[in-house]
């Protein structure tokens, strides 16, 4: 039996997330298939991050244990070839006996992205929240950067969620503005405005369920005015869900590395 | 009446291209009827590039002339809600009556991307060519750079054109080489080749049609070593259309811009 840790891209449309579940398309189920074909025998396939349904990654890891004469390359393309282009495994690495992608210590970034702007882009509506409402990217960054440190962030995790403990650390907390596209930069002398990309990143050892979801949702909340920045110290005294902002949509997430350390 | 010059972007994907024909989807005919909801009256929209089933743009110029009141921000909102999410206007000018998006001077700059390395990326199937076979940049940047100039570019139209003249003047054509993501970058060190992206644009006065694809089509096939990079050279002077490259599929195309003279 060898160890593998696979490191993975998907589009998360269209599928009901990484957890194998009783209909749907599942990335858990989808690679525990494509293994079990190779392994000519069932397959566990453990991931680092559970991500909901519409959820995207460009670095996602799980770790999977099965029989094989295969070599990692010749693995990596064989994996592939009995996936949907949807999912892709980037890299296949032999592992330690003991590692398992999710109990590992390790760190997770996920990225959100924000198109802020009047206009939507044909290109990336399946990857980011389209926001026509101008936000001030001032008091967005502000708050962001008071979730840093080791708080509890119960006020931010989804409603029935089942967390033994709701306190998690927040190593980074950043939002950058980036240009919407050498075309729009071009047109910007000409137009009143035509907005920007919000790029949310966040980086810890442990999320709640829809936390950055709903941390994201509280920033819009702050950016277009309906909320104070201070608000984010408030929640994470008060704890109370009901006054932090709505869920942002799932398909502007995107779960981009996990470091183990 | 009033001339409007239109910037739009669309995913050519599933559209019949640029053209309205007698059935499918084209961008022209979803921007007349766009229009011609507004001017409550039938309304012509021509195009500068007249794309292919497939193909993508991100700065297509159009120009339309039809009754209105709204001011331009508003039309372009207008626009956009009658248009489906693929296609969007990015800019609304009022142009100077006589302006015409074709038949004015301009330049038009084309992108081709080939994702050249042995995995896909989920995010970027529909938006390029995915060549597994590793290719030589230099090769293909050599035979890229002889295409600048004027020179009858027949063996680079596809069969059964009618051009009045196959003469055309490229004023640049230039392969640049990406790597193909954040992600990908850090596991350089750790794979043989995880691969790069290959950036190929072409600008000029006027293209032939499947020009841009069969260009990009050969040099692959140089990139390949299937050919010499002298290849090019010799099919501007012999003209065969036979000796070329085949032409490169339509949805790695990407008009990038055209610009006014």
């Amino acid at each position: 039996m060898r160890n593998f840790k696979l490191t993975l891209a998907y589009d998360g449309t269209g599928l009901v997330g990484w957890q194998r579940q009783a209909s749907g398309t599942s990335v858990q189920g989808l690679l525990e298939d494509a293994c079990a074909r190779l392994a000519k025998a069932p397959v566990a396939v453990a991931g680092a991050g559970r991500t909901d349904a519409g959820v995207h990654a460009t670095g996602q890891v799980a770790s999977a244990a099965f029989h094989t004469a295969l070599d990692v390359h010749t693995l990596r393309r064989a994996l592939n070839a009995h996936l949907p282009s949807a999912v892709r495994v980037w890299r296949v690495e032999e592992a330690d006996p003991d590692f398992h992608a999710r109990f590992a210590r390790h760190r997770k970034t996920y990225e959100y992205r924000i198109l802020n702007g009047p206009v939507a882009d044909p290109f990336r509506d399946r990857y980011a929240w389209h926001v026509p409402q101008r936000l001030s990217a001032t008091a967005m960054s502000d708050a962001a950067a008071s979730l840093v440190g080791t708080h509890d962030f119960a006020a931010f995790q989804s409603a029935g969620s089942e967390a033994a403990t709701t306190v998690r650390t927040v190593e980074s907390s950043r939002l950058s503005v980036q240009s919407i596209s050498d075309e729009a930069e071009e047109h910007d002398a000409a137009v009143t405005w035509d907005g920007c990309w919000l790029v949310y990143r966040i980086a810890g050892t442990g999320f709640l369920r829809h936390m950055v979801r709903t941390i994201t949702g509280t920033l819009v909340e702050i950016g277009a005015t309906r909320a104070d920045p201070e608000i984010i110290t408030t929640l994470l005294a008060t704890r109370s869900r009901a006054d932090a902002g709505p869920t942002a949509p799932a398909h502007g997430l995107c779960l981009r590395g996990v470091e183990y350390f």
